[in-house]
């Protein structure tokens, strides 16, 4: 089979599931409404399942009118059709700092689960309250990856990283304002981080974490 | 009196000590040698004792020579001479998230007792061991004033800030590396923290930070 | 009692009152107005009292329908319900650079008072008119803590600095155009103001310096 | 056991190994020649094996002199006595983009053997010469890690990226000048790279990458 | 003939022609649309020919109200009447790395053609699956001069500078968010590219790399 | 007389005009139109004239209603009733790289004109058509002061202070895209200028340039 | 007369005193000691005096041992022979914030006086301590043009411009650390100073200062 | 032939010769004096002839006492040998705006000489004095590609875009100081150049200036 498919303004990558396990997923993010529709089309016949980030609710509407099995959700803004038929094993803890950082949250957690993870959502458990954070801490060990999603000056990656055996994800927000400049700040500190076992994916990238944390218990579960 | 007394290359600031309860502190980098004792010695003899941050080894030795009673602190960089005459009450508890931090915290607790306070020097307390501050938290919480001197991603004040009651100081230091920014980062985060009650001074601002827990300990003392 | 509640999309730190004096202030920017109103109704539920920042007009107005001895002021974005049972001693002064600081001023000053403190608002004392500034110097002087809320260079809270013997909190706005950027630049100039004893918080963080001085002044009361 | 034990200068996180599997490393930038003997020593004596990243010369002279078997490499800058006593499956491999980029690879591939990995390195195969890169895809996939070191533009974690099934941490190195920025420039672009799945540490921090890798392979030992 | 001509708003440059071989461009960003519509119809009189960048709909709708043969293209926001007279001999291949990319390389592409160019447009050929590249490698290859639109990272123009011996132009486009900063790590990534032989132009300027494109046809067509 | 008048929202700087030779000139920018209506309405009845910079059409209409000689540039963005009765000697030259400029080039001429300057205005002149600028070497050195207003690289500048035995001021201008950092780049290339005797101003800080002007002729009026 | 003269390594500007009233002033960083020696004979040759800025001692000292009767100054780093023959009128005065910033305020002093002002040096002055400012208002106010040197936040050009009716020049300084950024913050902070009529010179640019400060009294001799 | 050679540390691009028209450079930085002699031996051997850039004073001995027709070149760092067997068309003009910008320009000349290219030195032309550059405005549109190679504003680059119908090549060098930001201001600047036709490379890349510069006239030679 081709690696690729030309559909004129993209190259869609067909070979990607057979290279990576899982079908190209879109950007929805500077495609108009008819190349997001033709892409998922495209990914649907071939694959029998899609994945678009950062779509709009136009985006949604359309797809949704010619797939009504899809679903859009408001706040991660995923739109998502079907999922993997492969239940990966363990599970993926999704923690966020504060409320404000749930959409982004909600977009590692629905990657995740697109891609056959189990996810266990834990929100609000920023350390500026650290009994929040530590009332969880048998929870979060027992999560095989550990995705933590802050904004601000992100500390919370960094106490989450001491307390487990298991790899943490850091998602940087653009939650924060004046000094914390759109998240750069959060990002800089998270990659500065005191913890070891940190990594750190772009600024509001919910779907990196999520993507990287299927890939390790994709590992798991094929040996590696 | 006069409030300044002109020594050509400086105006020095003798009505300091009526106005703010304290003779005005030497900043000895980019300062000579010979500069530095003039100064030294004439506020030694108008208020009878004197302090200078950031000094050399050379500026320590010049000065001790003259004033063998003066005393050099190489961690810290401090000169000092003498100090309040006033006990300040409580006690400034000045915190380090690692060992690397100790110089600059130095720095913080040589001036805060220059000017007359206590101080309780807890070091090595950084959140990615976060057992190591909690098993802290009853002496923290003694504490007038904290001051948490912390590099990197300095997360350390965002947990103090909301475990206590207490005025919370942030001094960002400059360890670290890469995405640290000599500290910029640090202060950044620590600007952006998600604790409330954390105010922050300049990078390695040891002093800054001593002297505003000994201004609010000052007003202690003498009653709002 | 235990130390939070879960509310679902955050865990309410009931215990904070306890362990800081205060209740938890409500960060509104980034919040539903649902979620607002469900935080705000719990905290006035178990604490009598409440306060949000960075409240939008909407809001303001669900909070109100429901709670209509609360008071929104559109200047400062504050929601608040009743004040703390104590009165604090002492009092802060409330100075600003310019009239278009006073939003953030007004933040600052509506903070400290549902704290507890007297306010003394002392406004557009900017230094390029410096005898504005220094008609105001006894007035300065009597008060325990000085807020200095100003956008530019900044340059009020270094003059301000060496004129009191009290702490000072200065608060960098985003007030400015082109080299300004939006506030960086005074955030880092105050931070390396010439005076001593000014410690800073983020840009436009009325509320933290106004936490910071109640948080000072409550030390006061309680004794060091 | 108590999680950790006061050296005065440092409290040893003693309860790290048990935490999560592997004793604390000891960063040595920021600490003296005495401070790293210390903490070194008393690790060896609990853990029975140690490892120090970033160590001078001095440093490893002066752990040498007492334990012999002790190594040092000049080029990863690591002292390590000991490793892991399990061997953790699958292989990890460590590619550099340039020659000048093998001292960092040389940190992560030290640190993931040091912890029970098997290492591959595959050097010099920046995406300039593209061909040299992609003679090497088969020994690549056959990793279950890879680690991309890379300076510049960090290239070299896109296109590998989209070749592999399997998670690849990325490690932005200080090679380059002008606009490379120290590695700053590197450091985003990674982040911002067009392949999914790609997670970033701090510039030149080859241990947080190797450290990352082993905690993967870890879950794999253990099952998720 | 004169060099300029005063239009009292502005000097045109008319000698500019004669100069380097096209007319004066217009810069349609910052210009009122009778400022656009004046110096349009001022070239056109001149020269037969003009071209208008960063256009807007209104000013192409002025602009073909006067000028029906003239032709506005949404995407690339060029409005354009005429080309050169003389056809430049070669090609040049206009890649981009994604179809977000699209918008920047058509304006490349269409100043290359209005200046007497023959383009190859091959788009979404970004490195992440790089078979998609290498498929085209000998197309890419036939091309005199290879401009390269990408966003994100720039990856792709590392790896195609290694694959041709013409002059390859890289154009960072603003598409990607967070770290990308507006497309300011595509320029440094770019400018600090491991590839040799590439040069940069400014963020979204396909302009500046249709004209130079052209500049080398020209010089080739006119012998060095 | 006192040196300023309290209005509440602001200490209005009535002494100014003695001490500086001007009233104080009122920045529109963040005030209400009701401030800006109070400040000009005490501002002429003390002075008999007033200025408003970075007004809006909201501002100008309240103030041309109760004052209807005052005029309102829109370009400008000035509020202007009466100017200085005195007529400073000289001229003042007003330069502009590119028509886009314009607006800020007039905030400098009108503030100039205000305070009794005559003004040559001198636009698009940007030295990409060297000649442009040199057609008008005469003109320009016939003034007595220069006020170069550019964006995007501002070499405008460095050429001009090459040509002329007189100030020059520098006026960097938001005018350009992607690199141009929203005249960032412009600002810092026009400090780093290899002309020497060129001072640079804010960016897109035509009142400033146009103030010091007006202060350099008022100096010539009056003699050294 | 030819305006350049070809010395192989540089084009000497010689027609520049006509042009600008004085010579070329020679940059002395990034020159061998060789040109700096070749360039000073050919300006003592052609005008009779020539400046170096930037000069090393050993650049001082070849040139010294040519011309006995050039002097040398350490802290300016100036090296000058002769100066100008007409006297200019008025008096510059040049200000500094603290002890640190005397060299870049020599430079700006010798400038200036080599090219025949009269200059009156007042250091130590900054805001921290305003009475050693507000002390030497009327001493001020004698001058003709102000220059102020300042580090820091540089608040000592924004209460000097509202104090004066003369031009005042701002000279950011490196004095400072953290925060200051090599002198980047002061540099913007000056930029947007609340303050009127100041203008500013690149960083530590004492020379360029000093020489706009001429070329404005210059301007007074000539007439405007 | 293979694409490459594995010499271990390395893997020689020896297919590069074929693919481009040029051997790989060596990029010095970074490599130690064996892994360079090693690299320029295998070069030697296989093209018979070799150029490395950025090379140390040490590196050249070694590769000199070894191939004693091997030239190092002080100012430009080059160490060559051998030149391409072809001579390329045309002429390269490499311009400097001062003389410290003559060692980046010495790589750009030198690497386009060993390219086949005639160069044209034209230095010290910056627009500060711009009868300087006018007065060479024929030879420099005489040259097929011209280089401009200027630090602090790099304004002459602009001017030269504007004079000529060949593309122009900028090289911003680390020549200036304080906002300067070591060549960062230059880069930026010459990227948002008024000019059009100009492309951009690295901060002091003089290397990669050539490059492009002899890839164009290889296109000349070959044709389109």
């Amino acid at each position: 089979m081709n690696e690729f498919e030309d559909l004129g303004f993209c190259k869609l990558d067909v070979g990607r599931n057979e290279r990576t396990g899982h079908p190209e997923v879109v950007f929805g993010q500077g495609k108009t409404v008819d190349q997001v529709e033709t892409i998922f089309s495209r990914l649907v016949e071939i694959h029998g399942r899609a994945l678009v980030t950062r779509a709009t609710a136009e985006m949604a509407e359309r797809v949704i009118t010619r797939y009504p099995e899809a679903r859009y959700e408001e706040g991660s803004r995923l739109i998502s059709l079907g999922q993997s038929a492969r239940k990966l094993p363990g599970k993926v803890a999704v923690l966020t700092g504060g409320t404000s950082d749930i959409p982004v949250a909600e977009e590692a957690a629905g990657t995740a689960e697109w891609m056959g993870c189990e996810v266990d959502r834990i929100f609000d458990v920023g350390v500026a309250g650290i009994d929040r954070l530590l009332s969880q801490k048998d929870r979060i060990r027992e999560a095989s990856v550990v995705i933590g999603v802050a904004g601000m000056e992100g500390a919370l990656v960094s106490v989450v990283g001491g307390l487990v055996r298991r790899p943490v994800i850091a998602v940087p927000t653009s939650v924060g304002y004046g000094a914390n400049l759109q998240g750069i700040t959060t990002l800089l500190a998270m990659m500065t981080s005191c913890a070891a076992g940190v990594t750190v994916v772009n600024i509001d990238n919910g779907f990196g974490a999520g993507f990287q944390a299927a890939m390790i218990l994709q590992l798991v579960a094929e040996g590696a």
